[in-house]
């Protein structure tokens, strides 16, 4: 029954009960990580044999490179070819980069600032305003590069389809908007995938902003950890097809496919986008590193094999998300305080409590030892004006320690709720 | 004897003979690349050991640390006392970085462009003018990073002790001239060790500039390819003992000592820079692979085991560079058409011809299958006054095509000092 409809003599008593075992928890002397979405040891160890792949040097040469020499500045073939084909777009229109897509992504942005982009009237630094559209909750990285140059950050709404259209399609009407921050499938938090009408939409813009920047960070384009691989459209076509050919930059990696913070990333955009910003990038780098790459093309092989192995990780998260979803539906459901999506893919599950009640559950759940994604960190300058979102990553704890890390949030989150309903 | 010393007759006689030789080297359909600083393949082979040095998952674990997972940001506690023993600094003053030092050395002008250093009234980008100092000749690259920034490009006089001092000392009272340029051991192209006195005064420089910028590559820290190793001060601590400990970043790398492109490198500074450049690379990622930092540790080891394996290039190497040298000697030291330095480390060997015809010499060679770095490219927007600097770059080609080249490189600056002479 809500708690909501609940008698106040009913509401101490179950605040009575829920001290009891949030006491009975906490001396139990936790210590617990759900704060970010790291790959747990049994994954990292699926994927040792990428280690050995290149064992000689006879290995490392590859349609004519040695990619242990300088040279093939924009990434080797093999490498855009497997990217081209887990996106849906054109190898040429891949620029592979180092250890993180977060890093192209800011050196985009970046860019944009001291020397503009392919459409810019002229660097964004030279603007009066810039302002930044970040459907939340979402991801505090993202919000942070733009935030960091000084942008101006706008929230928009995420709904169960993706950002909010009608709002986005209002704003972009103002020339200072620059751009958008979009996690299309699975989205960080929510693991929401952006509906087919989202995706168009967006696709067709019409910013008034002639170098507005959808940034397309499809990090979770193969993380399904329950079910089958669901197809995602190939936005740079859509954008192409709704005469935005230039718009849209898309990010994805193989962080959470081979290794955290030793994989390959991608920055996936229209050729002329890439001939003007390869011109840039080749004033700051002779090229990532391609030997790296070659593990990569070698180890994954091609969609394939990435998605066969996507099915090993999801063999080791999904009972982890199943761990969380289960333990909100059994202790919360019924309580009326809090919702949540029910993904099927991504790192994370987030959580909506009640108005008010996220950081003082957080706060509880950190005196029991359990550290989660900080309350308001999914939205822009880490303030969530409702106060609700919780970013759940379940990813690195043992299903076992996952079980009490739940408890925790759980009873945690009722207690949260029993002091803001009793005053 | 100095073709300036010859009658017209003889030289119209050598001229003939020169033709002659040319044309019969062109004959033999040359295609050779002496244009960039890369390692042969025989130095490749020498390192693939690195390869293999982590097998398997156990071997990924380092003082608690499982590599292989996301964290430490600003790099391995290993890697940085690898370098800071090789650089003489502080494991501390150390940020370890992805496959290139030169990524590290953009992102720091790029974020004195968009946020300011520790010292900055503010952000470059908000002034109306910066210049920067380019001892030339130089490395192309330095230069073209601050040019592409549109920062003013004030050519410095090289001398064989460094930088001509005198020059830089008058040009630091501009509040606008923000930084130097400086490749102080084996010069990027001269091949000169920057003397004592130069590195005292450079560390002890009095810009009008609060965030003067001492760009300190060293990239050829223990790239000794004759004799034993030669000690150098470390820049950090001279830099503190003389008031101005903010002012230098130190760049290194092991690009020249693995695999170029496969490496791992470092920007030193002191802990007040650290502490606020790593509050913005904070931003821009969550950390440089650890992976490959970790195989750079446990393959060197330390500075013994670096110095020991540059014993090992430096014999494959040694043979080149003595190639080069005594062609020139042979062949141009008696006409007095030419000058260079005799380094005895780097990657270089810098010729700089009588004015007016290093264009035409390297137009020669061109026509003849010898590539070249372009002439000019070695000075600020790749224009030479006095059209005279050739950059020679032998450590790619083995010792029987190097010979061949270098018969080209000099018969060709022969015909063009001839050219020149005969009017």
């Amino acid at each position: 029954m809500k708690y909501t409809e609940r008698s106040r003599t009913d509401l101490l008593r179950e605040q009575e009960e829920c001290r009891a075992k949030y006491e009975e928890l906490k001396a139990r002397g936790l210590k617990l990580d759900m704060s970010r979405g790291q790959p747990g040891k049994e994954q990292l160890d699926l994927v040792s044999d990428i280690l050995t792949v290149l064992a000689d040097p006879a290995d490392c040469v590859v349609d004519g490179t040695d990619v242990r020499n300088y040279g093939a500045f924009s990434g080797l073939p093999g490498a855009k070819a497997l990217f081209a084909e887990i996106l849906g777009c054109r190898p040429e229109e891949c620029f592979i980069g180092g250890n993180a897509s977060l890093n192209l992504m800011y050196d985009t942005i970046s860019k944009a600032y001291t020397h503009g982009l392919l459409h810019s009237e002229k660097p964004w630094c030279r603007l009066e305003k810039v302002r930044f559209l970040c459907p939340s909750p979402g991801y505090d990285r993202h919000f942070r590069i733009t935030e960091s140059f000084g942008a101006e950050l706008i929230t928009v709404e995420m709904t169960p389809a993706g950002p909010d259209m009608d709002q986005v399609e209002e704003l972009v009407k103002d020339p200072a908007v620059k751009g958008i921050w979009c996690v299309p499938k699975y989205s960080n938090p929510d693991g929401i995938i952006y509906s087919g009408e989202t995706v168009r939409r967006l696709a067709g813009l019409k910013p008034a902003a002639p170098d507005f920047l959808l940034m397309w960070d499809n990090a979770y384009c193969v993380h399904e950890f329950e079910g089958d691989f669901v197809p995602f459209p190939d936005i740079l076509s859509l954008c192409r097809e709704a005469g935005n050919p230039d718009m849209v930059f898309e990010f994805a990696s193989t962080s959470k496919i081979t290794f955290p913070g030793a994989g390959i990333s991608v920055m996936a955009a229209s050729e002329a986008n890439q001939k003007y910003m390869q011109k840039l990038t080749g004033v700051q780098t002779i090229g990532y590193d391609k030997v790296n790459q070659l593990r990569h093309v070698k180890y994954l092989k091609d969609r394939a094999g990435t998605l066969a192995l996507m099915k090993k990780h999801a063999a080791i998260l999904g009972p982890k998300y199943r761990m969380v979803l289960d333990t909100l539906e059994r202790e919360i459901a019924d309580l009326g305080i809090a919702e949540w999506q029910k993904p099927k893919g991504g790192y994370f599950v987030s959580v909506n409590t009640m108005d008010g009640i996220a950081k003082r559950t957080l706060a509880l759940c950190r005196d029991a030892g359990v550290v989660m994604t900080p309350a308001g960190a999914t939205f822009p300058y880490g303030v969530d004006p409702r106060d609700r979102n919780v970013r759940v990553a379940p990813s690195l704890p043992p299903v076992e320690e996952l079980r009490q890390a739940m408890e925790v949030f759980c009873v945690s989150m009722r207690l949260a709720a029993l002091e803001k309903l009793l005053g």
